[in-house]
């Protein structure tokens, strides 16, 4: 059955499938010295933001994203008082962050203003920590930034990027993680979306080992569900400079004082379970 | 983009969404008594076989649902020798059946023969077990063999059925339910494939309220990962005669004598987290 026009479709060409969604109208389109984005109103899913073809988020499931690149790291660390997002210009994860008390500064680095601009405007829930004091917005080459950072001065770096391919290539390098690690403390973590458990192990697996070169001693790949990604199955993968990915703040985490959707305890260490084709290939 | 010709798409209507396959040719078409079946071959899932134009599987990821369909559930039962399949005429729930040692006898009643010969034709790894002498398949109403079963001969009815349309419907009401558990054991389990836990909600909760009323005493939704199923996120609801459905069989689990490629003793634990949103719910 062929779709009609007022579907907007996304092909995912490695693994032979597409995702599509039933749209109401385009809100808007414009082009950025880096990318294209698009604004959506779909049927069900609320409004949706697509970059260069590519769904970055919908109203209706961005939650399980967004808290699962935020929550098990932010309840990994001993003490997370100083978090930079490079990417993540919607601001969702930024304003998970901002859930946390301990946090004193939160530090979002992306490369295009315009994708937080368009995200104060079509997701205004997602920007409700934006003026938070200890928020601080910044529009620069987050690669630069992290190069630049002051060595031991960051806590946990969140690398909320688009797929290895155009200006996010480089921030899934050995290079990258390798500044990331200089900038971190002595109990930092990286965290970084690492694509579909099942389509990209690939991916992963470079990844892994790319943090590993990089110094890192552990790494940790947990997976959740994204219905709007690839296979509806995606993954985020830490790495620590210390060995305490597995063993999280349980206590915290189980008497967390905010609201989420999906993440809570149980589901944190229910995202750490490997599953049996994972284990086979590690 | 519009897709061309060469893609199988169903469209998801409760949820605006719509998951396509590029496919290299249509193996088969066939209107049996029952449904309309169609076989494709994909460009990277493998076969895939469609019902009434919905997928019911593809060789690259049946093996989440056939396994939590059945392992969960076997690792349960303190005992599970008899075990009963409705529905399920693809095969691929008693080849995981039949992986447990402990089963005497897997009964298959699949409505539609034509179901199981094309599997047997196109998904041969799916029917590897059908020549176990432990195994029988029956080609007859699912709902009226229940009804005639032998109260309290049966240790697990697992229901491996279509959506709940056409003639799958009865299979989600009390009253088949109350026939299940007059035919199970005391221990006796029932299974049902019960939607996407995003999406099908109030499906999950008419059913979990049906297996209340026909006398379960205790019921337990598990989740896990289905691509071609809406939203990529499926699950499956377990009801109890006797309160055992979180306390499975660990040990056991942890050292299953077979393979499996998702289902291990960790994603057994992991398919129990209940996501925040479904607490808050309930």
């Amino acid at each position: 059955m062929a779709l009609s026009n007022d579907w907007f479709t996304e092909i995912c060409t490695e693994s032979g499938s597409a995702f599509s969604l039933k749209v109401k109208e385009k809100l808007h389109q414009e082009e950025t010295p880096f990318q294209r984005i698009e604004i959506y109103e779909t049927n069900h899913f609320g409004t949706l933001m697509v970059i260069d073809g590519f769904i970055m988020l919908s109203d209706f499931d961005n939650f399980f994203y967004h808290e699962m690149m935020s929550h098990p790291a932010l309840f990994t660390h001993p003490n997370p008082e100083q978090v930079v997002i490079i990417g993540g210009g919607d601001c969702g994860t930024l304003r998970e962050v901002l859930k946390h008390k301990e946090v004193k500064r939160a530090i979002q680095v992306d490369i295009d203003e315009r994708v937080t601009r368009l995200s104060e405007q079509f997701f205004p829930e997602l920007c409700e920590a934006n003026s938070d004091p200890r928020a601080e917005l910044l529009f620069a080459d987050g690669i630069q930034w992290v190069k630049d950072a002051a060595p031991g001065s960051i806590d946990i770096i969140i690398v909320d990027s688009t797929d290895p391919v155009g200006p996010a290539k480089g921030l899934f390098s050995a290079a990258f993680y390798r500044d990331c690690f200089r900038a971190l403390g002595d109990d930092g973590i990286v965290v970084h979306q690492s694509e579909s458990p099942l389509i990209h192990q690939e991916l992963i697996r470079d990844m892994r080992n790319a943090m590993h070169s990089a110094g890192f001693t552990q790494q940790l790949t947990i997976n959740f569900p994204q219905p709007v990604y690839p296979s509806g199955w995606w993954s985020a993968t830490l790495a620590g400079k210390k060995e305490i990915l597995t063993t999280f703040r349980e206590q915290a985490s189980r008497n967390k004082p905010f609201v989420t959707r999906y993440y809570n305890h149980d589901i944190h260490l229910a995202a750490m379970a490997l599953p049996e084709f994972w284990r086979e290939r590690d």
